[in-house]
């Protein structure tokens, strides 16, 4: 049978102090949606429901974006927890399986987490994620006996005793959804807040003779983000993790404290990463690389041996090919750079693809921009394109071929040709010195006169 | 009545180990000496009174800098707080109220705390600001009963149950202006130091049967620079305490503890900063902007929608109005820049006005300077700048114009044309297979040579 | 009689989950083993000697790269530290004095330390270097009466009462090389891991009616690096006590915690260090200078009153002279520039001399590179380079030189000329309006076929 998850993602996130969406808000440069929706892919769902409401059409966004066959569907009221699973429930009418009900503000729950809970299913009707809390505060109690889960109590209604337990609830909950829907239709709204509260399926199920465990997790797995300063907490733990492990993994890096993380970087072994570099989403990088300081990376792959940086800029689409060398004040989208390449200063390559072994001078730019339409520049093997070379697209270089410095390249260049495009070179004599004896006078006219 | 503020600003400053004043070393980019008088002026005071003396000339260019209005005083021997505070007296001659004497090293003291001293004012003579100092050391104690300020006992004269007291002098102190100069001429420099201390005048106006009373702040407020070492670590409370602020004031900093705020940062809710921005002074952002990763602003403007970086870099004078999009290895200085326009690539734009929607190639630059003047480039709505565009100042480009790529632009263009000025490509062919050929017949003979 | 120094550098590192070597992992940018070798060097050894084994023959590069009269000698089996150390005895045999033995992973070791150790060889036949361990875990214990060395006694085999001594041995020994060698002799590999160990020979000694006495440092000294994680925490250690040293030393640094150092890196005082700066090996720079904002310097001089970025990188080779600017988005490599040129904006300097007053405008390359030679570039004093200029090497410009705007230079310009070399301007009246027009119609073409 099949597990279909459940992540709410309808709150407003007030103290977020903010118009996006709280779930919005990225770690890792992700959404906290999609660190929720990528722990529950692990589950490989048959189903996912993303519960939406407060800023519905940006966050129904993203989890397509991130899972296109997710269903969305929408709490038009924010009438609790409850309320929330059941806006789910004609998205999961054909659906019969467990269920999960993860939480779209929780990044941090680890998918071998919530794979225990769904193994505890077949112990017990309800499971319920708990975590010993360092400081429980004001989290409801879970009142246990062993694994057996016999309540879950409110902080306000705890007395001493139950106060006293430091078991907490973290909101995650597996049940097959037949029982999880027909429970929920039992839970009332008689409550100082008035709202559908999801834990009351615990008491409920109890009561009916259903059985309920609880799974443990460590505290930081269920820590969810309601402020800023929250928020930035967690930015700094994930990134203290990912570094970590990347360390672990054999990647070199020189200043882990420096280097900055997406959720999905990847990275091999013996690559080594100077200090200040950003890892924007989608970059895959081989191992025995080297990624210099200062370098901005989003969406694009380095093989084996290229050396990126400082100062450059990969964005998405960027392939290097092995041992490419792209040096500093460049910036590289949507191109293919084969084997060997050089693109080492102050170049801008977009929309391009450059043979192996070819040597792109400083200063060139392919001008793939019309103002309307973009345009493709292709430039074969062993090529030498002089410094400061203007390709404007679309335009095509065979192999072997060279273009002398300043040539603007407009129309395609066969393979061992030379492209040539500039004004000759002449000396006016004398004339620097004259200009410069004008320039003096005319500023000291100009001192004069202040 | 008017409030006066004396700032005590004369100090070397040695373990500093440098020639700069110490009042003139930084935090948040600006001087310690701008942080006091900027605490000072929150009181709207009628005079500020500026005490200098080691690296006079420096230090009162720079009080002058902040407050063009602020009098500067010499004390040319340092003799001690109190002879300092002496020195203040000419340029006082003419005032009547309260004087607040402050230090130009001591950058954290809250304008909330100097109005809670001025209002203590009305109760007694003398307002003294004092702190619980987590570890008193060598501080003068301040002797008190409740409020009242019974006297300051310096630690060397210090019983031991006086040195068990907590609550320390920081210094700072308001009075009437005539009464503190008043008592000033009876401070004696009768001491091992050979100093007159300011200090003493709280005992003698106890013997003259004024009344003396304490306020207190935390001792943050109070921390005074003394080394380099002391220094980094006011700037990292700075730091923290700004990032914070702006956190809790909605704007997005995907890793704060990777952004340097100056002094005086404005930025507006919901923008977002990515990691590793370093703002100068003066720079405002408006609310939902974009400021991407190395980047780094000084003196400018970035209005709703921008996106800024990675890799850019605002000067004094730059202004970009909304949905502008400055990309990569752009600088821009003295400059608007139109409503949707953008500047993506590896651009210097210094002088100059563009228009809305204008788009500008990658490579651009705007020749502002003939090696002693520099000159305005304006550029209309709606136009096209090629890659590679040189644009000689003065010069203008009307509206809907466009430039072809590798043209320097040396006079006007009118509304709708199209300036061109490039040599035509030729392909002289097969010669970039006989220049390799050479090439490498040359090195292959080189090698041998070797 | 002379010191010789035998620094141990076989071992696989088998935990740093890495293809490189153990002791070529780096920190402050210097591999390990160049730290250790860098404290045996304070001591003007006669001799050094380095003992290579996993990665022998690139251990062996980098102990001659650092001191090319180091002898390298090779442990083909790794049979324990007493066995490494008898692999030096050929490399010593004309030796007659003092040998230390170091290690190629223990970076931190102050060169005062060993000097300690030698002079207490007046006192004993051998001297082991010891530590109080905060947490002296499975370290060897060190057993004495004051100084004297009774014996060491590994963790396995310690009773109680000595596993309860905290003073740990950090394997650093230094004894007349006749003595240490002859008592490896009777070092035994009769133990459970089948390796001879050279702490045995403490014990041997004792036997033999030696003495032997123990000198004590920090435990921070002794740091061995094993995993990447400990390279992480040692290199961060590294940083913050370079960091402080600058900061006593009088170097200004904005923020501290983001400046990277390198082992060689050597600042003057009052110059100034803005955040987000990367220092590479070979970096000097004078008192008064400024480095702005994302740099990176390797390998290059700045003088007095210089200021360099943001955004700059100087290469290898790059010599500013004093009052020189480099702005943002430059690079420079092997160049001299003369005092107070400016190279303000989007530049290439490579292999060149640039002149005192020169004027580098935005956009100059130096065309440097063949594809196969590197060639030279020469200019003059108070020459006037404009925007765009391509300098295609080997040229030369004379004093007071110009060049237009947008010049290729392929040859030289004398002095006093100017160079020019472009197509004029034309303006196409009308064109850029009905090309836009033309564009549009395209966009809503294709907009509908889409």
């Amino acid at each position: 049978m099949g597990t279909a998850l459940i992540v709410l993602a309808a709150g407003r996130g007030t103290r977020m102090n903010s118009d996006l969406p709280k779930v919005l808000h990225e770690i890792g440069q992700s959404p906290l949606l999609h660190h929720a929706m990528a722990a529950g892919l692990a589950l490989e769902p048959e189903r996912m429901v993303v519960v939406a409401g407060h800023g519905a059409e940006a966050v129904e966004t993203a989890a397509r974006a991130f899972d296109e066959t997710a269903a969305t569907v929408r709490q038009e009221t924010q009438e609790g927890t409850g309320h929330a699973v059941q806006q789910a429930r004609p998205a999961l009418e054909t659906f019969s399986g467990d269920a999960v009900v993860l939480y779209g503000d929780t990044p941090f729950i680890r998918p071998e987490t919530l794979e225990t809970m769904l193994a505890a299913r077949a112990r017990a009707d309800l499971v319920v994620l708990g975590f010993e809390a360092a400081d429980p505060g004001r989290y409801g109690r879970l009142v246990t006996e062993g694994d057996r889960l016999d309540r879950i109590v409110e902080f306000k209604d705890a007395d001493e005793a139950t106060r006293a337990i430091r078991l907490c609830n973290s909101g995650v909950i597996a049940a097959d959804a037949e029982t999880l829907f027909g429970l929920l239709d039992r839970v009332t709204n008689d409550n100082a807040a008035g709202e559908y509260y999801l834990t009351d399926i615990v008491g409920l199920a109890r009561e009916a003779g259903l059985s309920a465990e609880v799974v443990r997790c460590e505290e930081a797995e269920t820590l969810g983000i309601n402020t800023r300063a929250e928020l930035a907490a967690a930015e700094a733990a994930f990134q203290t993790r990912r570094r970590a492990e990347a360390m672990e993994d054999g990647v070199t890096l020189l200043a882990p404290e420096t280097v900055t993380f997406a959720r999905d970087t990847v990275i091999g072994r013996d690559t080594v990463i100077e200090p200040n570099v950003v890892f924007g989403p989608g970059v895959t990088i081989e191992s025995g690389a080297k990624i210099r300081a200062f370098s901005h990376l989003e969406g694009c792959h380095v093989s084996r041996g290229a050396t990126v940086g400082p100062f450059a800029r990969l964005r998405p689409g960027a392939e290097l090919a092995e041992e490419v060398h792209v040096g500093n004040f460049v910036e590289i989208k949507n191109a293919q750079v084969g084997t060997g390449a050089k693109v080492n200063h102050l170049t801008y390559l977009g929309d391009a693809d450059i043979g192996a072994g070819t040597n792109i001078g400083a200063g060139t730019i392919t001008c793939n921009y019309d103002g309307v339409f973009k345009h493709r520049t292709t430039i074969g093997r062993d090529a030498f394109i002089g410094s400061n070379t203007m390709l404007v697209a679309p335009v095509t270089l065979g192999d072997g071929t060279m273009t002398a410095t300043g040539t603007v390249v407009t129309h395609n260049v066969p393979a061992g040709d030379m492209a040539v495009g500039r004004a000759r070179q002449t000396n006016k004599p004398g004339f620097a010195a004259r200009f410069f004896e004008k320039l003096r006078a005319a500023k000291a006219a100009k001192s004069k006169g202040d």
